[in-house]
């Protein structure tokens, strides 16, 4: 398999975790954000979106979007499942994913605040929209995860729920989030620990700059 | 169970085209997005998001997040199915529903036209904003499926591409976009003559306008 990527993009950073958890290997192909390579002809014919990360299979087959692609991984590599078995349970860890990647990791990715400086932000108002974005959601995830004492966000194992938190936290970070939530940062805490969270940091990808 | 919506919400819209496929009824609640009930104290009890739709379940679980809430649905009552049995399809027909439940719908819904009219774009900046937004998005959602002649996004029988497809349609018409894309709008026909989407509609809801 193929993974288009690069090495702070949340998304991809998403996959890495979940084929670490798998133990499964890929072959890297980087596309870097900041200079646009993700809109270059060539990467285009291969995903439309001109999004990273796209996961190609032996066959040839293009996978898109980071959670149908870790969904995909989970259903054709079971061990160890990236989701719990009760139906409740698994609404609720797709649903804390969901309110990253539509709710949170959209308003504040690289091409939105780019957007906004083109209408005339300044590059601090820019931050700053990225950091209430991050902020209001956190206060809602920290809420669907309160008041349990999990080691990982809904179990004794990581789902797919702390693969969406540790990129999330990063980016947090990285715009300068005062970060005031218990749950959240403890989750993060005991990722971080585990070899394929921490295999996958940005930091240790062969394109970090 | 108890829908929690709103006629003219987008993911709500999809949660009732998934349950009327499942020939499910439930007992709705409305809160009215431009007058923010959905930010009450009482609403954000149940939903920390403050955001629709929730579906409380007969036991008194929440499930939020549109496509957790439709991924859960066909989990617990599976006919009709919502996604092919094959895994690399099921992966095109949740990364074709993430495509707009990630990259264009929470960059032009409300919430977000707010914020760009707080920092001080006209609200026709803001609704220009939407169009490019949503024209971009369209481009790669017609490009992922271009080729098939499929009455629906990925077969013979609608799945969670055409119920996440039909409400952004209706966006894209209501700020005004020129629709260019010709499998989606052939698509989105062949949905709307369905009872289960049809009945789905803004304008059929009770809360309507």
């Amino acid at each position: 398999m193929i993974l288009h990527g690069y090495f702070r993009s949340s998304a991809a950073w998403r996959v890495r975790i979940a084929l670490n958890l798998k133990g499964l290997t890929t072959e890297p192909r980087y596309h870097h954000l900041r200079k646009g390579e993700q809109r270059s002809a060539e990467y285009v014919a291969i995903n439309p979106q001109g999004l990273l990360p796209s996961l190609v299979l032996d066959d040839g087959v293009v996978l898109t979007q980071s959670l149908a692609i870790c969904e995909y991984l989970d259903e054709t590599y079971p061990e160890p499942p990236l989701l719990p078995a009760d139906p409740v349970l698994r609404a609720k860890v797709r649903a804390f994913a969901l309110a990253i990647a539509c709710d949170i990791h959209p308003l504040q990715n690289l091409k939105v605040l780019q957007a906004l400086q083109a209408r005339g932000q300044t590059a601090d108002d820019a931050q700053g929209w990225a950091r209430e974005v991050i902020a209001a959601g956190f206060d809602a995830l920290e809420a669907l995860v309160a008041g349990s004492s999990y080691p990982f966000a809904f179990g004794e194992q990581p789902s797919l729920a702390d693969i969406f938190l540790a990129p999330q936290m990063a980016n947090a970070r990285r715009f300068g989030v005062a970060l005031r939530w218990p749950r959240l940062a403890e989750i993060d805490a005991t990722c971080a620990r585990l070899p394929a969270f921490a295999d996958a940091h940005p930091d240790r990808q062969p394109d970090a700059e």
